[in-house]
């Protein structure tokens, strides 16, 4: 069995985060106690939250410096102190960027036999969850209706715009740079795709919807989520998923129109995580694999091999270079 | 009968609203049309919103410099050209700053024989209504969860906290001055209020609340509602009624914390108008009728006497110095 390797986070960002705040460094496999397994980490999930983990504590603990880097992953059991589970078993699990970590058995979720394995961390992941829930269930769409997500060639808003077309919407995008904005609108099939590098967000958005914005799937914040306020019809509702703009920021700044534009335009600005609609899951799962069936849903996922390469992934997903999902390969798959 | 006076908008305010703004004129008496009532103003309300409807449309018309300035107010019909109306009928209509005002009659609304007149335009009015839905269908409390309402001495704000009350919420007031704080408390019943003067708000606030904030009904927006959104409890609800300080400014500017910590604690924040609530009505007005009966509400007018002073009543007004629903009473009930 090879040696284990772990990132650890040598100190938290007060800034922007760099190379300088992780460290690769050689460590012992670990040791597996009583009711736990001993996993090998296949895929990890690189994640613009992963970064508001170092800000504090959010729906979770916070990183601390110190820490081996806190990551969600796809794995191997390889060793197990508990009767759920066996070697050989693929599980998700709260993890760590290493290669090799002991997890409490109780807590890892064995998966379904889908391949590619990614598609567990993409569409039929968190990414594909967050997007049909946020979507479906707090932006409550009907037919015919203008969606816009920022952050639409991400692991979430890729299948945002994708969702709303299979349910009758026009979809807008908000991304960075003219290729990125290409490839949504051709290879996802959005409606249309706006870049806010542009430097003519309000004029470009407004082009793309005419009829103004009923839904506003929201994974920045920030001053883009100020001039789309601005857009949003009476009733309109704001899915508040992330606020990736602000996590990388010293001093975050408030949209200016907040709360002003909820009190005139009656908005609902809601946020969500995917667990308060574990009961509508059957479902979500139901719909994507569907769509993805029937070719309505693309998936593309933006993979990163070798373990050592994590800060890089993470530092440049923050800064917008992904295309899909973004994973780490640690481990191929077994199969 | 009496010659008219108005009070005519001479140029929109920039920054803050001052008497300079306005000029009273004297006006011929407003000619009947067809369909047309002539309408004897008896009391004008006086709200923050009436500074909003100065800086742009929202939803209603703007009113434009050389306007007679809007106001909802309560009339005696003196004339009427259509048969819905007879003179002495007392209505409720969009009407003018202003002796008499000729409005359309279908959109005048005959009142309840409800006295004092006074009533009609607080705890049964706009007011009293904006209240109950916003904490009832907005925020949606359940007995034992703590509601927060800021302007907490003001028109709405005093019904929030005696509603949330007599719902079997804890409810804590934010108020402007000691003295203000200290009526809320002892005259209004409220739990607690904060003085938001005082120059403390977090940690007053968080002695005032200690198992965090469930529901913050805002009517001011801006810092006050930063500071609130650090205490909301996860899945709390933020009641968008009014930004009051951000009406009377130049450069507004919004809660850093937005839109992040309703992404972490998943929060919902939710703008209305009472028009939302319609269907409603009825039982507001019931429960509202029978708190005020049984003594569970308590209801204050602020009642300015003459047109002259409506301008220094809305300024006032905007500078916090009124204690629960203000109006200016421009001729005596009939009755």
């Amino acid at each position: 069995m090879s040696r284990n390797r772990q990132v650890i986070v040598r100190e938290l960002p007060k800034g922007a985060l760099t190379r300088d705040h992780f460290e690769l460094r050689a460590a012992d496999m670990p040791t597996v106690g009583a009711g736990e397994a001993l996993v090998r980490t296949i895929l990890m999930s690189i994640d613009a939250a992963n970064r508001a983990w170092m800000q504090g504590a959010t729906y979770r603990e916070a990183v601390q410096a110190g820490d081996v880097m806190h990551t969600y992953a796809i794995g191997e059991v390889v060793e197990a102190n508990d009767d759920g589970l066996k070697p050989g078993d693929l599980v998700a699990v709260e993890s760590r960027w290493a290669d090799y970590v002991a997890v409490n058995a109780r807590r890892a979720q064995k998966l379904p036999d889908i391949r590619p394995l990614s598609h567990l961390l993409s569409v039929y992941g968190i990414a594909g969850k967050t997007a049909y829930h946020g979507l479906v269930g707090v932006g409550r769409p009907s037919a015919g209706e203008t969606v816009v997500v920022s952050a639409a060639a991400g692991s979430v808003g890729m299948y945002v715009g994708q969702i709303a077309k299979a349910l009758g919407c026009r979809a807008v995008g908000i991304a960075g740079g003219p290729e990125k904005c290409a490839w949504v609108t051709d290879a996802l099939g959005f409606d249309a795709c706006v870049d806010y590098r542009a430097g003519n967000l309000f004029k470009d958005l407004k082009s793309a919807c005419p009829d103004g914005v009923d839904i506003y799937f929201d994974n920045v914040g920030g001053p883009v989520l100020e001039t789309v306020l601005f857009q949003m019809n009476e009733k309109g509702r704001v899915v508040c998923c992330g606020a990736v703009s602000q996590y990388d920021a010293d001093a975050p700044t408030g949209p200016r129109n907040l709360p002003g534009l909820v009190v005139v335009k009656r908005l609902r600005m809601e946020g969500f995580i995917v667990m308060d609609f574990a009961d509508q899951d059957e479902k979500a799962q139901a719909d994507l694999a569907a769509w993805v069936r029937d070719g309505r849903l693309t998936v593309v996922d933006d993979i990163v091999d070798g373990l050592e390469h994590a800060p890089g992934a993470l530092i440049g997903l923050l800064a917008g270079d992904n295309r899909g999902k973004r994973m780490v390969r640690v481990a191929p798959d077994p199969a």
